[in-house]
């Protein structure tokens, strides 16, 4: 590496505080809507809290889809689909899952021309569509352990929509399973917890995340105990990115699933729930986008490399071509810039803005001293390297990106993460980040205060950051108290 | 191989044909109930018209997916993913669109405990959103073409539904483009058709498909032109089984899409729109299933080979589970059946069901002559085999299975199509197969007379069997007349 120098993009429009982008610190939500709309991510469709899905944030989510689908089939999974629409009736089988979703159902009441006999719902999530089949499916031990995931989209009508992070209808994962003890049931939502959604948040998008579990007020309505994973926004705001739930046998019991042992018993089974949506996406724009723009880890950017043609020339480009089958060769996801009819800077702000991790720029007066420039986003960095080693120096960029995104994003969550006593306190530590508290200095009267104050409880955990087992005494345990988006 | 003998299952309940299924000469509606039962595809969902496909479906389509999916990216297609929800006045800015759609539609009312001011339609289709972002995302001839695809669920409310080829619910691919020219549409619908239908279908699938256009009776409601695959299923009825529609200048000129040429002059694009569903699975089931089950091409095959060990038996196990893992190395779909307490006869039924292609069998008496069984299951075919010679035969069998069923299909097909001229020939033989009948001899007028005798016109095509092109009479043409699922 010959040189270091700090970016210049050379497109700096008045009136905003640096690129293109109204700053993050001047209007968080403003900076998210912007980003969105200029990285190509998401428009709002034409129905009240839709979404479209642009070709970049699609991208994003099915490289986020293939890196969930593999742990969850490592996890022992096997995917199916269960019909969008389910009868309304079937809703009220579980009284507190009813009492849960029932605000938020989109309403079939005409199909094929005519007013149905009984409205359809379309599904807000699928446990009670899905533990129907399991009452058909599911006769003896045997049949035990069923583990089964679907890839969907779902509806809940909102009415405060944000892109990505609260829309009507959404993508997801949910994974539904039957075990014939509690013990394997908590095991398994755990596993899930741990060996797919964390490891997923904090290996592959590089976003640390708190886990814990939900007080009995968050807890998802129909479980007995909501795992949590948490993470901390760009504005020090929590955003719940995945949960996995221990259902107990209050589906079961609803449903009517049940089991004969091996000595022939009948036993209504344990199960478990957990989903990750398309929301994720907005926490990757919102843990790491900077005002420039998205910073994608690799894994999950649909470009990894973009080898940027500076000028319309045989030589640049031919050596830009090279580039390009050399990246291709070894794996990478690469593509060529070579519009050398629009302005370079241009150019170079919109793939900083899609968060591209590493722009290989080629231009005449590098190769004529035998360079090219490696530009690294998530530092903005710029280094000219020797045309021979710009390969290994773009792998060696990319193989550190994610780990330094995460470290970036931890120390972001540490300074803003203060233990405190009493709801009062931790109200205004909410404010920027998150307050840790004793839960015995906070209990039910206590999150009721959070909740005026507009703040809650993200999770419970041990005073160690571990999670909670059985035997742990509440009192013993601690809150992470924030705002929520 | 040291031995070649017809298989011997052991397991012939009384009262059906062959096999443990009604015989498909018996009947054949109700033999592919019960495959799809008995296989474990697919299940009713309880609300009428939808379908649960469970996990051997599913991943049968999972595999098709990554198939159709690699191939309609090489076309250049970007995946994105529009709403679910289609505000009921888009669909009425399509004269033809509304008419076609319109008795299908399932209608939402009331979300989040609301009357909707206006209501909105579950999609049947994109057409009308997407070109509504498309309006907004095309202003110039640079923005050109654009090559839009989406997986995703379709709501078409179904009065007589059969699974996976007519349900109010099912999950396809839709594919939606913009073009400068409607040369330029006209050869990405034929690129679409042949490129990744025609070839997926085939090569993949084993299913040879006739091809051509549909009459202006049987177009896509919207299109100037519907291209279409059409292929022949075990009881000669035809299926549809992919089209891909030319749309004119129709919905730009409906959704007020335009780009301006080099010239800076605003001129409406060309379209075109493409799709293939779950009906394909249906396509499999019919197209290559027997009397004892599915027969599944190994490309799509979630098991390609089932290693079953014959008995509880050490050796046995060693030798399954050092098999299992040489299969897997080779890059090979492959599981273990273990399951010694279920009865031997019964596990190798389920896999006979299930299509899986190859079993392998391991037991005791084969072992202590070095040898294993391999059961070839388009043939039902038992050849004994050296054990170290296994790997090498399981390979050479699963190297000729699709084209071996494509070969059958084709035999099966030619036999029952027959040329003939005017209607009342062609009704006759199409209650049998397909009839070829000049176009000159039958006319809109015969084709009203072909569909109250229950048949329909499946495509035209040149009397070589090619593709009609713009400046062939339609006179020159040759129908292909079957009756149609």
């Amino acid at each position: 590496m010959t040189s270091d120098d700090d970016v210049a993009t050379g497109h700096r429009p008045t009136g905003r505080a640096k690129g293109t982008l109204t700053s993050r610190e001047t209007d968080f939500p403003q900076w998210y809507q912007e980003v969105i709309s200029a990285a190509e991510l998401a428009d709002n469709g034409p129905v009240r809290g839709t979404m479209v899905i642009r070709p970049w944030g699609y991208a994003i989510w099915e490289l986020l889809q293939a890196e969930l689908d593999r742990r969850i089939k490592d996890a022992g999974a096997e995917n199916a689909y269960f019909p969008l629409f389910i009868p309304e009736s079937f809703l009220r089988l579980e009284a507190d899952h009813v009492e849960g979703f029932s605000p938020e159902l989109a309403v079939v009441t005409h199909g094929g021309g005519r007013l149905l006999e009984e409205p359809v719902v379309v599904r807000p999530t699928s446990e009670t569509i899905i533990n129907h089949s399991f009452a058909k499916w599911i006769q003896s031990h045997r049949d035990l352990p069923m583990i089964i995931n679907q890839w969907a989209n779902v509806v809940r009508w909102e009415l405060r929509p944000r892109l990505f992070l609260r829309t009507t209808e959404f993508l997801w994962q949910e994974g539904h399973t039957v075990h014939a003890s509690q013990e394997e049931a908590r095991e398994f939502a755990l596993c899930i917890l741990r060996n797919v959604y964390i490891e997923t948040m904090s290996e592959v998008a590089g976003i640390p995340v708190l886990a814990g579990h939900k007080t009995a007020r968050e807890r998802f309505a129909g479980a007995v105990q909501t795992w949590t994973c948490e993470g901390m926004m760009g504005d020090g705001k929590a955003l719940q990115m995945g949960t996995s739930h221990e259902l107990g046998q209050n589906f079961s019991r609803a449903f009517g699933i049940q089991y004969a042992d091996d000595g022939g018993q009948l036993q209504y089974p344990w199960q478990t729930s957990w989903g990750v949506s398309t929301r994720l996406i907005g926490a990757l724009v919102m843990a790491h986008g900077d005002d420039f723009g998205l910073r994608l880890p690799p894994a999950l950017a649909p470009v990894e490399v973009v080898v940027m043609a500076v000028r319309d020339d045989a030589e640049v480009i031919r050596v830009a071509e090279s580039l390009l089958s050399d990246l291709r060769a070894a794996g990478r996801r690469v593509r060529l810039d070579d519009r050398t009819d629009s302005g370079f800077g241009r150019r170079s702000v919109g793939w900083e803005l899609k968060g591209v991790p590493v722009r290989l720029e080629v231009g005449p007066r590098d190769l004529g001293e035998g360079n090219v420039t490696v530009v690294v986003r998530h530092q903005r960095k710029k280094v000219q390297v020797r045309l021979a080693e710009a390969v290994a120096v773009v792998d060696e960029v990319l193989g550190r990106v994610t780990a330094e995104l995460r470290e970036e994003a931890v120390g972001f969550r540490d300074r803003r993460t203060v233990e405190v006593g009493g709801p009062r306190a931790a109200a205004d530590v909410a404010s920027t980040g998150f307050a840790l508290v004793p839960w015995s200095d906070l209990g039910e009267e206590g999150e009721r205060e959070l909740a005026d104050a507009g703040c809650t409880v993200r999770c419970l955990r041990r005073p160690d950051g571990g999670l909670a087992e059985a035997s742990d005494a509440p009192d013993s345990l601690v809150a992470v108290v924030g705002r929520a988006y």
